[in-house]
Formats: C-alpha cells, sequence, structure tokens
C-alpha cells in the first residue's frame, strides 16, 4: 500500500480554488492513500461563524463530486479537513471517501482554541473504515494531544492513522512516534504550511511507521506531497517480543480512565 | 522541590552491596526525593525463581531500616525498585520511603519478557503518595508503554512520576517527553547502566517537566546521580491554553478503552 500526504498552503476562504489544487494533486497521485490537511478548503482562522458558515460544505455538497469521480478512476482514498454544515451545526470535519466514491465524515472530538468559540463539539466519535487497502481511522490535529484518541482507533483495528492538521505548536509530529509505537500503527499527519493573520503553522508532515520511525518528513515551510509504501497487515500484530502484546498485556482494570 | 536520579550499575545478586551503594547516594544527595532503578538490590536477569526468591525482601524487611533512617534524618524520600517476597508470592516492585518513614509498594502492572516467568503480575495497581513536597505515583519501566500508566496516574492528580527502569529497548526516553506533555506531570525516570549476561542497559535516565521539557539527562553509560529543580504546584494546572483543560476536555463517552 503507498500512502500520501499534500503538505498544503491553504488560500484563506477560497474554496473553489482549494479544491482545484487538491484536485490537481489527486490527479497525479500515485498513493491508495492521500491524505490533506484539516480545514484545507477554508483555511483555519475565520474570524466569526456567519463567514465560516458561508465556507462551510454539507456531506453531500456536489462540490465534492469531482473529487469522488477522481477517487473511483484512480482507485484510491482521500482524506481532508473541510468545514461541515449539517443543519445548524458546523463541525471541524475531515471526509475520506473510498475507491467506491463512499463518503465517511468524522468530526473532530477536541476542539483546540478559538475553534472552541466557531465550531460545534463532534459528536461522530472515532471509528474505522474498510478500504480496499487498509482499515483507515481519522482523527484531527489537537486530538493526537489525547492519548485516548490514537488508542481508541488502535483498539477499533484501525491500521491507518489518516491525520489531518493545522499545527501551531512544535509537539505533534515528535509525539506521532509515540502514538504509533504504543499503538503500533501508521500515521500520516498531514500538516499545513504558511501564515494566516497571527498564525504560523509548523508544517513537517508524517508518515511514521508502527515502530515510530519516520518513513517521509515534509519541511518545515512550503508545499509538498510525499509518499511512503506501507504494509498494514504489520499493525494487526500487536506482539512486540515474543512474551509480550501491547493489547492482550493492558489490564483494564487498573486504569483510571 | 529537588527531584533527583541515580543511575546506577547494578552488582549482580549482591543485595547487601547494592544496598550500600544506595545509601551511599543517599546520605550525599541534596534531593527532596531520590529515584533508583528497577530491581536494584538484585539484579535483573535473576536465572530462576528459587535464586530469586532468595534475592528477595519484604516490604517490612530490617534491610530497609538504615534507607528508613536516613530518609527520617535528611527529610527526604527514596525510591527504588526491588524484588519483593510476599507470602508464596514475588512482585516486581518499587518502594517509597518517605520523610515520616513511611513505605508505600507498588507492584509492576505491566511485566516485559522474561519477567513474566519470574514474577507474578502486580495487583497493587497504581496509587500516589503525598510526600511532603509532592503528590507522588510510581511506575516501573515497561509500564511506559502503556499510556493508561501514567494517565492513571495523572488523573489521580500525581504531579511527579518516579519511575524506576531497567531499559534495554531506545524508545522511552524521548515518549517520556509525550508522557509528561499529554498529562502535564514531572517524571524521574532512573535507569540501570552496564550489563547483565546478554542484556546491556541503556541509560540516560531522564528528568522531565510537565512540557516535555529534559532538565537532567544521564549518559548511556556509568554510573550517575542528577538533580533538577522543579514546582510540583505546576502540574495541577492541566490548562494549556486559554480555552484548553487536558482533563477537562476530555470526552469519555467517545473512548474505547
Amino acid at each position: 500500500m503507498r500512502v500520501g500526504f499534500f503538505q498544503m498552503d491553504v488560500e484563506y476562504e477560497n474554496v473553489q480554488l482549494n479544491l482545484e489544487k487538491l484536485k490537481g494533486v489527486l490527479g497525479k497521485s500515485s498513493a491508495d492513500l492521500l491524505v490533506c490537511p484539516e480545514l484545507c478548503l477554508s483555511g483555519y482562522e475565520i474570524s466569526n461563524r456567519r463567514k465560516l458558515k458561508a465556507l462551510s460544505q454539507e456531506r453531500e455538497s456536489s462540490l465534492f463530486d469531482p473529487i469522488e469521480a477522481l477517487c473511483i478512476t484512480r482507485e484510491m482514498s482521500v482524506v481532508f479537513g473541510f468545514s461541515e454544515k449539517y443543519k445548524n451545526k458546523i463541525y471541524n470535519s475531515s471526509m475520506l471517501i473510498d475507491e467506491r466514491g463512499r463518503r465517511f465524515v468524522y468530526r473532530k472530538t477536541h476542539l483546540f482554541l478559538n475553534e472552541k468559540k466557531l465550531f460545534d463539539r463532534g459528536d461522530t466519535g472515532f471509528f474505522v473504515v474498510k478500504t480496499q487497502k487498509a482499515r483507515v481511522g481519522m482523527m484531527i490535529c489537537f486530538d493526537w494531544f489525547f492519548p485516548e484518541s490514537a488508542r481508541t482507533l488502535a483498539l477499533m483495528k484501525a491500521e491507518v492513522i489518516a491525520h489531518p492538521s493545522n499545527l501551531v505548536m512544535p509537539y505533534c509530529q515528535d509525539a506521532m512516534k509515540t502514538r504509533c509505537l504504543e499503538n503500533r500503527v501508521f500515521a500520516v499527519t498531514a500538516n499545513r504550511v504558511g501564515e494566516e493573520k497571527n498564525t504560523k503553522f509548523t508544517g513537517k508532515s508524517r508518515i511514521t511507521d508502527i515502530k515510530g520511525n519516520v518513513l517521509a518528513s515534509g519541511k518545515e515551510k512550503g508545499e509538498s506531497v510525499m509518499e511512503a509504501d506501507l504494509k498494514p497487515a504489520l499493525a494487526r500484530e500487536k506482539r512486540i517480543s515474543g512474551m509480550n502484546d501491547l493489547f492482550k498485556d493492558r489490564r483494564r482494570k487498573y486504569y483510571v480512565l
């Protein structure tokens, strides 16, 4: 299986242009799964909820039809972050479109800073999608900070965690080594680059393997597309020694969570 | 508060000599809390349970009286790993002796490799001891691999995690940055150095702060005692931004643990 990230500099409040960029990258990608950043259609620092609503899409929006078509013809899956409109709610969501054109939406569980003012709290919880090549789970940016996010996905048998991000702190990229190692999962963190108002995104998108090795790493600045090959089945094996299985060794009765 | 580690090269199967070493370091330490490695009285690779039993002590053993006395006169706490005999059981345990001479024993929850053949699985679970200067929790070596260990201690309001270790893999020392960051706790990982049979210990003992900064780090080889000052009260504050509190932001209903 080949996975990739699109480390993207989003055009602020220009959904149409960002969609074109996405399609351009998708059309050239050789990945089975391509991951793009959080909120990569609207931009991040939207000043108020009214503006945000105008930049939001519904899950079934026809705007996504060309991406769906590309996924089907190219037999690949894509994950990207977008502002999701649903009734009176607006969610910081990510969509997975698989090779069959199915759409799955995850709504961010842990909102960061001003997102709490703009977005509604995610209510989908974590889940796993069985794509043709791997069992894929999604978490968005700040979700990484809570070990429960990746743990939940791994216990749900995710093999690859797709992790659209708009990281502004310097911690996540290295911490993802621990997230992958402790759960024996692969992760693709697709981070933004560039700036918006006072916010500077930290790049360094990462593909990390089940032992915490970095398979591919973007630079701090500048857009890039990178890919790596991996064997998702390796993530099914939780044994790390002849005597230790990371999941069977868990002793839930001693955890206060 | 001043914390320290004794990165120790244990004399194999020589409890008396190791106790002397411990007393020597305790007698000179200026720490309020000194952490020593896992199984630092017996050594690690004991060949069978019979031999191990002969090297094990009970919690109330008078062998610990001189250490207790030192803790009281020097007004400090110590944590060290030892093989604990209790009825027909043998545990891979750590003892905390506080400034008042109280003894608290934690039994390792997650056993690594051949420890499963030698030791009984810990049955104390995690807990927190209120010493004069800080709320201290213990975990032992491989416990670190399970995010639930440090999480449980932090949710129990541990401010400092004392972490006696005999690390043989290269992952833990950096991963402790993530453990501290995700829980906003301090940690003192006291690792062994030296070799036993085919086992090489990886040194690099660490004192890590609530943001994942390394306050002190031992070398890969050689014994050393290092100390650092920290403010345990900082670990009580789980806010990491004006809008985010790492514990209040947890959304348990979405965790499958």
